[in-house]
Formats: C-alpha cells, sequence, structure tokens
C-alpha cells in the first residue's frame, strides 16, 4: 500500500466511492456523455432521472423536510432514499462527492422511523433529515480525506487504529443527537485555501448550473450538491470565504457565524493550530430557513458544554424578533427605526463584474424603495485586512499543508503553488506584531461602523457587498479573494443570499472602465457575458460579531425586498 | 534627559510622584518611622491618620458608597477627598501607587456635584466612586510606566506627542461615562509576569497586613491600597493571577472574567500580540459586591460596540438569580438542586501550606453541613497546563520586555533572570503546535467537569481550589503559580473570597509529610507558623467560561456559609 503511487491511490479511492453507488442509481454511459455536453444540470436535467416522488422530496427545502418528517407525512426512509439517490447522480454528473455512506444513512433512517412508531415522536428537532457534510467532519467508520491522498484509510494522516474511523466531530454528534441522518461527504480543494474545488484525489467540481464555470470553494462540492438538489443543508466551514463563495456561485445560501459560536472540536482543518484567526462552521442550504433551523438545532443542545472554546450564546430569538419587528411583511420599514444599511460597490482594489454591480444596484433600489437608509460603505483598506489575514494563513511557511502531502508525495494543486511552497517559518515575535495590526484593524473597523451612525442615533445594522469579484469564476481565474477575508479578518457574522443570475443581454462589457491597478485590470478583462451568462450573483451580508439571529433575519427582508422588486 | 542613568530617572520619578501628595497629608518622618516597625498597617493603624468621617467613608464598600453618592447623602468631593488623603497615607506607609492624580480627581469630583446639583439626578451609574487603575491603564494627562523606566513621559515607550498622556483606555472612559473618579494608579512587578509587586522604578510594595510578607502580584499595589482601604474597588489584570494572587494575599476580592468579558482596548500589555492566551481584565475590592457592581456598570455600555475583541455579553441577573433561588438566606441548600462544587486540596504537585489546607477543610465542611454536594476534584494535570501557558508566554524569547528594557537600561528584576532571559523566539510552527495541545487540554477538562455530573444529571457548578500554595508569599518565595495558571490556559472565571487567616496556634508544622518533589519539599519547608501568622487565605471558586454571573453568585453563597460556620 505504502508503495503505491499517489495517482494509483487515488484512482483506487474514487473507485471505491463510485462503487458505493447501488447499481440502480448508476446512470448509462449515454447519460454521461449527456450530461457532459449540458450547460445546466440543475432543476430538470437532474430531475430526468428521479421518479415524481423523489422530485417532490428533493424540491421541499429543510423546514419543508422537517415539518413533514416530524409528522409522519414523509418517512425518514422515503426521504434519505430520495436524498442519497441524488446525491448519487450529482456526483456521477457533477463530481462533487468524497465520501458516500447511504447504506449507513438508511439503516440509521430505518431506525428512526421505528423510534417514532415506537414513541409516538419525533427523535429531535431534526428527526430524519439529511444533512450533507463538507469532508472537513469526521464520521464513525467513514474517512476523512479532506483531499489529501494521503489521509486515505487514516485518521488525518494518522495509522492508529484506535483514532482510524472511530472519531466523530462534535458538531456531526450533535446534529445525531437532534435525529440528522448523515449521508454523504463533499468535495473541496485540496488545503482548503482555495477558491475554487480541485484536488488530486477527484479532479475538479464545477458549477452544475453553468458547467463552464467554478462551483467555487472551499466548501464548493457543498454548493454543487445544492444547486442539484442533492441536499437541502449541510455543514461547511469557512477561513477566508469557503462557505460564502459556493453559495454565491451555485445560487444558494450560506451563513458564516463568528468563528466560536459553532463547535470545531474533532474537525479536521489546515492548520489546526492557527488559531488567532481561525476557520468558523458555518450553515450551508437551499434556503434560507434551512440555515436558521440547523443554528437553532445546534446551539439547543448547548454545544459549549463539550467543546469549550465555543461561546455559551443560545439562539437569540428576541434578537431575530425586534429586526423583524422593524418590517411589514413585504419588507418595507414600518416604524421610525428602518433598516441602516451600508453598500460597497468596489473595495478599492478590484472592482466586481457588471453582474455583481448590477445586483448590488438591484438591493439599493429596493432598500430605498421601501423605506430604509443605504449608507456609502467607504471602511478602511479590505485589501491590507485580507493581507495580513493571508500572513497568518502563510504563517508557518506551509509546514503543516507539506507535511500532509508529504505522506503520499503528491505535489500542492496548480493555483497554490507559489501561495503555499514550503518556506521557514515566521517567527514568534512576527505572529505577535501581525496580532497587533489586526486587532488594530478590527478596531479601526468598528470605528468606522461607529462613525456611519446616523444623527438621530441609529446604527448601521448591517453592511452589503460583493462576495467575489466575479459571477462563480472561470476555472483558474479567482485573481482576489479580498471580498471574503476581510470578514475573517474581522470575525464578523455574514449571510450570503442569491439576488439575480448573469444576464448576457444586460451585464454588457464597459470597455470605458479605468483599472486601478493590473490585477484589477486582469480581472475586468476576464469578464465574458456569454461565458457568465446564466451564472448567481450572490450578495454577503455582514453584521458585526455574534450577530447570527440579525443577520439571518436581515437576509430574510432583503430577500423579501428582492422578490417584491423585480 | 536621555543620557541619565535608569536610576536617576527612577528616583526623579519617585520623587515627582510623591511631590504630588498634598503638604498636609504628608505623614512626619516619626510615623515613617513608626509604620516601618509595625507589622499590620490596616485598620486601626492607617485610620490614625484619618479624620472621624473619612473613616466613616473608607469603611463603606463600593455599593454603600454608590448608594449614599447617589442621593447625595454623599458629595462626591468629600469621598474623593477622603479615598485621596488615605492612598497617600497608604503610598507613604507602603509604598503601593505609581500615578497620583488627585488634582484631577478632586476637580472632577466637584464638577459631579456640580452636574447633580444642576440635574437632580447622578451622573452615572457609578456616580462620584473612586476607581483605583493598575499602572496599565491609559488615563489622558498621566503617565503609565508599567514599571519599566523606559516609559517614563512617553506612550509605552513612544516619545511621539500625538500619543503620549493623549490615549485612554476603553474600560477607563467606560467608569468615566458611568461617573466614577480615577484618582491613582497602583504598583505592579516589572513585566507583570510576578507574583510580587517589585520593579527598578519604586522597589517593592510589602503586605500591608503582614509587613514581612509580599501583597502578591501582579496587580499588587492595588490589594495592598485595598487592604488599607485606599479604595473600594479598582482594576486590574490576569494572565496568571494577577488579579487572584494580590487579593488573596490581601484579604480581598476579586473577579477573573474570561478574558473577552471586559475591554483590553488601549491597555498597555506586557506582550500586546500574544493573544493565543491573553490577559483578563479583572476586578478587585474591598467586597463581593463591589465585584458585581464595577461588572454591572461597565456592561451596561455595550463595550463591545466600541471594542469588537469583547463578546457581547450583558450582565445575565436571571443566571444570578437561578443560583441564588437554590439557597436560603444563610446559604443553605433548599430544594432538589443543592449546589455541586469540586474541591481541589492539592494539585499532585505543590501541596499548599497548612492555613491553605485548614480553609479549604472549613469551606467543605460549611458546604457539606448546609446541604451541598461536595465532590473530589482530579483533574488533568494542572502543572502540565501551566506549562503550556507558560511556553506561550515565554514564546517571544523575552523580545518585546527586553525591547522595553533596553529603552532605560534597566535590568530584569531578580524573580525574572532565568524564565525572561532573552533568547531565539519559537517559530510559528511551536505556536501552532502549542496551540493544539492548549486546545486539547480544555477539551480534556471540559470532559473530565462533564464526568463529575452525578448520577440523576447534576452537574458540577464550580469548583474551589487554593490560589497559592501557601498564604501571602515570603518575599523571594514564590515557587509556583499552577494554581492560577491552569485557570488561564482553560480561560474559566474566576472569583477569590478571603476564607480565614493563619494562625500559628492552629497551623501547625506537620514534620511527617512526604514532599512529592524538590520544588514541594522547598515550599514545605519554607511554612513558617511565626512568619504566616496573620497572613489572609483566600480560595479561588472556578466557575466555566463566561459564567461569571455564576460564579459572583456561588461566591456570596460561599462566603455566607463561611460567615454562618464558623
Amino acid at each position: 500500500m505504502a508503495h503505491k503511487s499517489w495517482q494509483d491511490r487515488a484512482a483506487a479511492k474514487v473507485a471505491a466511492t463510485a462503487a458505493k453507488i447501488p447499481e440502480h442509481w448508476r446512470i448509462s454511459s449515454q447519460d454521461h456523455e449527456k450530461a457532459r455536453r449540458q450547460k445546466d444540470l440543475t432543476g430538470p436535467f437532474i430531475e430526468s432521472f428521479l421518479f415524481e416522488k423523489e422530485v417532490a422530496i428533493i424540491r421541499l427545502d429543510t423546514v419543508g423536510l422537517v415539518a413533514k418528517l416530524g409528522t409522519r407525512a414523509l418517512r425518514c426512509v422515503d426521504v434519505a432514499e430520495a436524498y442519497c439517490k441524488t446525491a448519487a447522480i450529482a456526483h456521477q454528473i457533477n463530481n462533487c462527492l468524497h465520501e458516500i455512506f447511504f447504506d449507513q444513512a438508511l439503516q440509521r433512517a430505518a431506525e428512526l422511523d421505528q423510534y417514532y412508531d415506537e414513541h409516538g415522536k419525533p427523535a429531535g428537532s431534526l428527526h430524519g433529515l439529511p444533512v450533507s457534510l463538507k469532508d472537513q467532519f469526521h464520521v464513525k467508520g467513514i474517512d476523512t480525506t479532506m483531499g489529501y491522498i494521503g489521509w486515505i484509510d487514516t485518521f488525518e494522516g494518522d495509522s492508529d487504529p484506535n483514532k482510524v474511523h472511530k472519531i466523530e466531530s462534535q458538531v456531526v454528534s450533535d446534529l445525531l443527537s437532534e435525529g440528522a441522518v448523515v449521508f454523504c461527504k463533499t468535495s473541496l480543494p485540496q488545503t482548503l485555501m482555495c477558491g475554487e474545488t480541485i484536488n488530486n484525489l477527484i479532479g475538479q467540481t464545477l458549477n452544475p448550473i453553468n458547467q463552464g464555470l467554478s462551483c467555487g470553494g472551499s466548501s464548493g462540492g457543498e454548493g454543487a450538491l445544492q444547486a442539484l438538489r442533492g441536499s437541502s443543508v449541510g455543514l461547511g466551514t469557512d477561513i477566508g470565504g469557503s462557505v460564502r463563495i459556493p453559495a454565491a456561485f451555485c445560487g444558494t445560501y450560506s451563513l458564516k457565524p463568528t468563528h466560536n459560536r459553532l463547535s470545531y472540536r474533532n474537525v479536521a482543518n489546515t492548520n489546526p493550530g492557527q488559531l488567532n484567526y481561525p476557520s468558523s462552521v458555518g450553515v450551508m442550504g437551499t434556503s434560507l430557513a434551512s440555515l436558521r433551523i440547523v443554528m437553532t438545532a445546534l446551539l439547543g443542545t448547548q454545544p459549549w458544554l463539550r467543546d469549550p472554546a465555543v461561546v455559551p450564546m443560545p439562539w437569540r430569538s428576541d434578537i431575530e424578533k425586534e429586526t423583524m419587528a422593524r418590517v411589514d411583511g413585504k419588507g418595507s420599514a414600518t416604524g421610525k427605526s428602518p433598516l441602516r444599511i451600508g453598500l460597497l460597490f468596489n473595495d478599492g482594489f478590484m472592482a466586481p463584474h457588471p453582474p455583481i454591480t448590477r445586483g448590488l444596484r438591484m438591493v439599493q433600489s429596493a432598500l430605498e424603495k421601501s423605506g430604509h437608509d443605504v449608507v456609502d460603505w467607504d471602511p478602511p483598506s479590505h485589501m491590507d485586512a485580507a493581507q495580513i489575514h493571508l500572513e497568518f494563513l502563510q504563517s508557518d511557511g506551509g509546514y503543516y499543508i507539506h507535511k500532509q502531502l508529504a505522506l503520499s508525495g503528491e505535489p500542492l494543486i496548480t493555483p497554490l503553488r507559489e501561495i503555499f511552497k514550503l518556506r521557514p517559518p515566521v517567527s514568534a515575535i512576527t505572529t505577535e506584531e501581525l496580532s497587533v495590526q489586526g486587532r488594530t484593524s478590527c478596531e479601526a473597523y468598528s470605528d468606522y461602523w461607529n462613525s456611519k451612525t446616523s444623527a438621530d442615533g441609529r446604527e448601521v445594522d448591517a453592511f452589503i457587498m460583493p462576495v467575489a469579484p466575479h459571477a462563480a469564476v472561470m476555472p483558474g481565474r479567482y485573481l482576489y479573494t479580498g471580498y471574503t477575508e476581510v470578514v475573517n479578518l474581522l470575525d464578523y457574522c455574514t449571510a450570503v443570499i442569491p439576488v439575480t443570475r448573469a444576464d448576457r443581454a444586460v451585464d454588457l462589457v464597459d470597455p470605458g472602465y479605468k483599472p486601478m491597478n493590473d490585477a484589477d485590470a486582469k480581472n475586468w478583462a476576464g469578464y465574458d457575458p456569454e461565458a457568465y451568462d446564466g451564472a448567481p450573483v450572490g450578495l454577503q451580508i455582514v453584521c458585526r460579531k455574534y450577530e447570527e439571529e440579525k443577520v439571518c433575519a436581515i437576509a430574510r427582508i432583503v430577500s423579501m425586498l428582492i422578490e417584491n422588486h423585480t
């Protein structure tokens, strides 16, 4: 085994995973070919592989599923089968899974049905809900490769039989304790430090809405699977945009909480010891309400009692209610406290492509027409913040990443060859100086936020900005993650919502645009209305730290407004 | 100026500070001599320098002061004068201050009186309350030397006139916004990394209760001043025991919150960039209620809106009430949920001296007699946790400390010569590995805590242990800070309460004790019933992270029980 090439090990693993798809869910070579030529795999295309009953189930969102499962209007086994089958098709046409454990999921679903029959009640608030997981979360009995070939059949590269397949991420245990059914783990880029999903194990996952584009990353398989309705909700992680980018690129929703709101205990990671600016566990789903239901279920288990890194803060419904009380049923301002929203169109380093700018204008118009305040958002440099953040990610000189690569001899993926090449680590003096810079940046940003309070004392509730300077990116053209990375330095909470789709008839090239710098020119030159046509435009709504309840409420309001004004 | 020796600069600074004491508050050389020969300077001794009216004021605790100031039963100027004068005497007999700004305080007190007269109400919840500050907090117009001679007349060693004396710690601004009066800054050890208070500026601060002993550190001047009733409440900081040790040694109270409950913004620090295991701002006072009133006032200002590092968690009175509802007016268990308290007598590395063990037995007996559960506390090694913590403190190889020393040429203080001698910093790889060790330790401790839940599901509410393996230590004999440092690694919240005093007639030497190791033998050999006689015995009550409300309530219950059972 140890003498096999990394290529052989990868191929064996991919074949073994594919073999876990039951015969009757495998698609023909003609269908494979058809899918390859199809631009958009979502909706009618993938549904054509399903029975009507299954289509009805996968069209439900998490809330619909939980409601029907909780009253036995749907049986867990039927729901699990519909999602396992859809995920199986999704993987065959879109290459979005790392791990398949449908057998385990179906068995658990049967046990949950039995539980309900015996006890006359659901086993928990997520009774029977299929939940997909980014391949960073440990599930008992299942590999976590995180895209590293050297992690196959190990626990994060360690072959100790007391660890391999024995450890479960706390957040997974907590989902299970609420009755969820986990059934697959989704693809991600090697190292997680990439806005596209590419690794030496499965190759690459593309955007199922437009196969000429990327599904984003690092929780890319999750975004792709959800766009295909192979999952209504799942967990990702985000250290530089990783739950936000795939949601924006795949037209779904996500929430990146402040980092210690959800448990990271026993979750594999890129640099497990880089705790200065750590990654957040986040939720991704096909509706906003999906995110909320998982947040409330997880926080309802009091995760802080088992993971001391989690802040003991239950889901605060009062904050949601207060926010929703400021608008009517269509999202319009009612009383004396309209929303006060900052809008950032351009971070001064890289201008967004026309579809993104149009999406922002739509939001602006919808907010203004509905009586809300929109204020310009011209904060301290996002580029500088992203730079500090990047220096933390690089501080060990790529040591931990290259240690994992060395296990199998696989190379770094191309987009990361420069940024994470092995170099000497920085010293603790440097990380301390960087920490001071980081803290100072966060304080300056907070001061800026406070400076935008209205004359009559109304604070800015949130600001809205692009997730990236483009819609779902053309493979290999992700040049700048400053729009997302700044939020990780600040550790603010963020929700991503889809706003519109790129439209070649409307989102024309502006040949007169004067680029701000070379990178901006390069990004601007990469805009092609034909290639981007149909790509989702997602935006991020950013609230301060620990305001997950508020950001979800504001996302709901903005979504309502967009719907009512377009 | 730059050519002066550090000794000359220190002497000039000390003289300038002394000169700020008004003539009529200066004591005679006979009184100086008398004080020098006096074992206990507190109570009758210091009160002999005060008028009866002043004694009545300084005998009040914070709550009493705030109540009387808030109703104009006392005027701010009278209260400020009483405290300034007492602090002036305290400094002359006990050497516990770094900065004196009585003039500024008295002027502010006058303005507050005027405010009340004009508006018919107090200026805030701390209207007129004198608050002392450890010399780490910046006050406009005043030096912060933090014991570094190179910081005299600078902002943390920086001579930029836009910074020097212009910056105010946010927590100070917040206190002032609630009407507090700041009036002096208290002594601390050079670097803050010492359990005694000694620096090259003022020399040393001894324990005013027993001048043969240390007042503790690093917030040592604060503990000493409060024991002398020169302040009813003040702010300190704690990265290894620094608000707990002086409170325990000086017979006062303190609260070390989880680190991001109170603002550290614009507070000087030892290694401002060591944010992995950061210091907490804590409260020290002459009563438990003092701590609570300052916590509620500060959190009432929503400090997280100005310091993004602070967690947005208001003071949760419901948690306090729930805890107090479990006992009757004397602290005895009432219903089905008695307190469940872990008791740690000995951490397995260094056994506490007889007075501390007796204090713990008193607590055990009082809890058991009052119907509470006491459970043995035998957690993962505190010594190991303290070692990981220490490695973080040393990770920059003493770089930042020596940079400050180099500003004046002063040497490191003797107790730190080895532990903080200049050495190469560790690399980011090492800090990442240490971070994983730290996180794993915290998880193991949390698991241990959960393992002590009773068969019927009642969790341990808190555990109680020594603050140090001795009462107020003999100068130069502080060998081990493991009892406090473990709590900083865990970032748990802790309250210190006085329980008893060392008594030569009761706390006899046990010549049969078999030391666990050489360090234990050395500490054990250092116990001298005569020398320690009268030294306060304080214990720490430890709750999980962010349970400041609960730890204050439990401290109140334990204090009541001790009072009722002795």
